[in-house]
């Protein structure tokens, strides 16, 4: 699936080419297995630095337009050096991002214009978890996450809001931090 | 709790600071309630940005030494502009990085040095899900994240293991991932 500059846009998006890749997923369902990578390499202290470049999709081995580098640290407060974002705060931007994106999606494939979407996100944890001193009762992740959408564009509120509860729907971030995702984690020693 | 210079690292973790923090904490267990935050601009299409600046913890609003920008965008394949990584893809680098730093810690607190901690984190997704072409049966986000470490120090490979173990258990995000977090929405319309 190529992008044509010659389609029409909504809201930025080809929403012909949105619904021709739909038809192609339909008859080739392999197209929709995809592989996402990240490596990480330790700095020093709670420092880490990831790197983004190729993924798997669309049955062949692909690279981002660009390579992106992000880093993580632990606060001072937390004894880190602050050089960072923590990585839980890069799980806010996950789900901010994502919705964002389905919102943006939705509402041009429903024809509505949109001229403003923005959020904020707030993580609310206890580190009673993760410093082991809660006896266990006191879990290591966020104990919930709030987000909260400004969203203008030329429809009603009504409107507006089931774009927003549609995108929910079909998140897939809102889906790996809602419902439980497996992760296991292997080990060489060198 | 303020970082001095004067106590000596292992791994780059002032090890005195960090149970000094514990103790801290012990006597106080406010100290750790913390919240953190982002907020979200959407720049077009699939694209959107989002800042971190500060943060609630402590008893106090800090903010952190940097503000941090970070983006994401679908990939061209799935008519995105690819201006950045996707967002599921930070959830990648978040495990990575919490991981990491909670390796550098277990280590250094149990005086084991290291000289490399790198891994390389898979998530796999069937976008049938999202797409919403799969009659529910496929999950929206990812059906497994794989993370693989190498770790190298001047302990043995059980040691080393170990570590990696009981970082895994301290997780914030290993945890936000594999048991569900509740995520609430709200919305506003202009």
């Amino acid at each position: 699936m190529s992008i044509t500059t010659e389609n029409p846009r909504t809201n930025g998006v080809d929403v012909a080419t949105l619904f021709a890749t739909l038809d192609a997923v339909k008859g080739q369902p392999e197209i929709a297995k995809f592989q996402f990578r990240a490596t990480n390499e330790w700095l020093g202290g709670t420092h880490s630095r990831s790197r983004y470049s190729g993924f798997y999709g669309a049955m062949q081995e692909m690279e981002h337009k660009h390579v992106t580098e992000v880093e993580s640290d632990h606060p001072a407060v937390l004894v880190g050096q602050d050089e960072a974002p923590t990585p839980v705060e890069y799980l806010l931007h996950g789900i901010a991002a994502c919705l964002t994106a389905g919102i943006a999606n939705v509402a041009a494939a429903r024809g509505v214009e949109l001229t403003k979407v923005s959020s904020t996100v707030e993580g609310d944890i206890d580190l009673l978890g993760i410093l082991g001193l809660s006896g266990g009762s006191v879990r290591n992740g966020y104990q919930g996450i709030k987000v909260t959408f400004h969203v203008e564009g030329d429809a009603d509120d009504a409107t507006l809001r089931a774009i927003v509860e549609q995108s929910r729907r079909r998140s897939a971030v809102y889906d790996a931090l809602t419902q439980p995702t497996p992760v296991s984690i292997e080990v060489t020693t060198g």
